[in-house]
């Protein structure tokens, strides 16, 4: 199951689901009368921002940690993230009482490290640099042990971000297309391995902020294209495809749709206005597609996965600049 | 029906959720541990606030206009409010496809008044004064012989109101109490209503500003005390109690509790970060009540109605005066 080249499967997902169930919430889905007019389209919103650690990839990381046998167990998990993946691991590992580490820039926004620990994670800081994390990291796991669980190269944690998309087709009549966003295609991957068998006419669409456009390139060019310090709003997606979500996104998705900062934001407003729930501009990134591709869409039923809820209240975007 | 004496029913409230059904959403529940952490509490949260108009009110409005005969419907319906019952009122009106007359102060936020508009509501404008609304008020009704929908002292409207109580009773496993908000006190008095037959052991407790506090001195005192003029950040609660609704207050509620501005804004916040809903300041001082009385509460399954979540996004309470 961990070896690196392990394609995920169907009965992969569901005994995922299986295993994950007292761990995640059957998220609601939303819809918007107003969105609706304003696209065309009839829009499902998925809202994995309602998950308790605030985000969908806590499906992924309670997958991994509730997979490992009582002696691995024992010597918990390690990671390295900055974002959503260190909080959910953590809160998932708490679940099961057993330890976290998670190696952290130490540029990291306090928020995410009080999260993180919150939830009884153990933060090694690093300097923002890939040598600095990766030194930091091999040096953690060799003294602790932890399983190393991926933000999304691993097949336990696409398996786990799959059961989203189980339950959203559970919860409408069929859709037309599934749209997340992007960043290293662990969620993407998840809702193509589930699509894939439970709706193969169902199209997986992804949307990618234009300032870390690597998959949209990827994808036209057939290989994987890294971006070089990408720089966005959308903070939970800078980082790179990888073989596993390669694998995914080359033979599944129909197409990736990029939006600019600006559009994100915008998209964001009218979530928060119109659907009234908090979610951070990554998940935007969806429907600011949606808005700059009507054709594409409009007629269609479509369902958006909000990705996360996690965001500084104190600096929202649209109010941003204004002194300056 | 219409006689101002006329105490609405259990029955009544029946008839409205079967007659409001299809135009109103059955609005999800949700928890958060950190929250029950935090108030030593099990707390439910009814999101209200996801109802298409933003707000509860939309129970009570669309019983009231899908409850006319034809004639009566064919003039249509009237009321004033600067507030959620104007939106949802022409929201109602709308969907049934007769006209809706609001008299609305001037001095409205623009924001609201759109909102009216975009349902099809026509705005009379007047001063923000009693007499001039009074007058206003009384010329439209005669012009149009739109049928009066009063905000909350309606036994339609009380009775739309307490379909959220039954909805929140069947989505949970039994409740020690349920909290709401307390303005004219619509929903209170509805929830009164439905829960006296349907769980006569649930309490139900009112929520109030110390800063609008006459609902809270009118029940210490044993009968209706307006406020002059109150001025609190919960602007959804700045009217006074009538003979209807001070019925059901007197007769039902366990107790009223009030909480400050700053601990209203906090609470909100909490709520924005934890549940990740928006929600309006006049949503969370059932919250800022909770955790100012924590003993009243612990140990319990407290319910919460969050009752609106039309709010100004580029003026949240918690970045208000920071550059003064």
């Amino acid at each position: 199951m961990k070896d690196a080249m392990y394609i995920p499967t169907y009965e992969d997902m569901l005994a995922a689901h299986e295993r994950i169930q007292p761990y995640i919430r059957r998220t609601p889905v939303r819809v918007s009368d107003y969105l609706d007019d304003l696209t065309g389209a009839r829009l499902f919103f998925k809202c994995e921002n309602f998950q308790e650690p605030g985000a969908f990839k806590v499906r992924g990381a309670a997958n991994a940690v509730f997979g490992l046998d009582d002696a691995q167990a024992a010597k918990g998990v390690a990671t390295h993230s900055s974002g959503n993946h260190a909080s959910c691991l953590s809160y998932a590992a708490m679940r099961r009482g057993i330890p976290c580490n998670v190696v952290m820039p130490r540029t990291a926004p306090q928020a995410k490290k009080d999260t993180v620990r919150r939830y009884g994670g153990v933060i090694t800081e690093c300097e923002p640099s890939t040598t600095s994390r990766e030194a930091a990291f091999a040096e953690v796991q060799a003294r602790t042990g932890g399983d190393f669980v991926h933000p999304y190269n691993d097949p336990r944690v696409i398996a786990g971000q799959g059961t989203c998309a189980r339950e959203f087709m559970e919860q409408t009549d069929g859709l037309d297309m599934m749209v997340a966003p992007i960043g290293g295609g662990g969620m993407i991957s998840g809702t193509c391995l589930t699509l894939a068998t439970l709706a193969p006419e169902t199209r997986v669409i992804a949307a990618e902020p234009e300032q870390a456009d690597d998959a949209y390139r990827s994808f036209k060019a057939g290989h994987i294209i890294a971006d070089d310090a990408p720089k966005t709003i959308a903070d939970g997606l800078l980082v790179p495809l990888k073989e596993l979500t390669w694998h995914f996104v080359s033979n599944h998705v129909s197409e990736i749709y990029t939006a600019s900062d600006a559009e994100i934001v915008e998209a964001m407003k009218l979530i928060w206005k119109h659907l009234r729930v908090v979610m951070e501009p990554s998940s935007a990134v969806p429907l600011a597609a949606i808005l700059k591709n009507r054709d594409a869409f409009a007629g269609k039923r479509v369902g958006i996965i909000i990705t996360g809820g996690n965001v500084d209240l104190d600096k929202l975007p649209w109010l941003q600049g204004r002194d300056s």
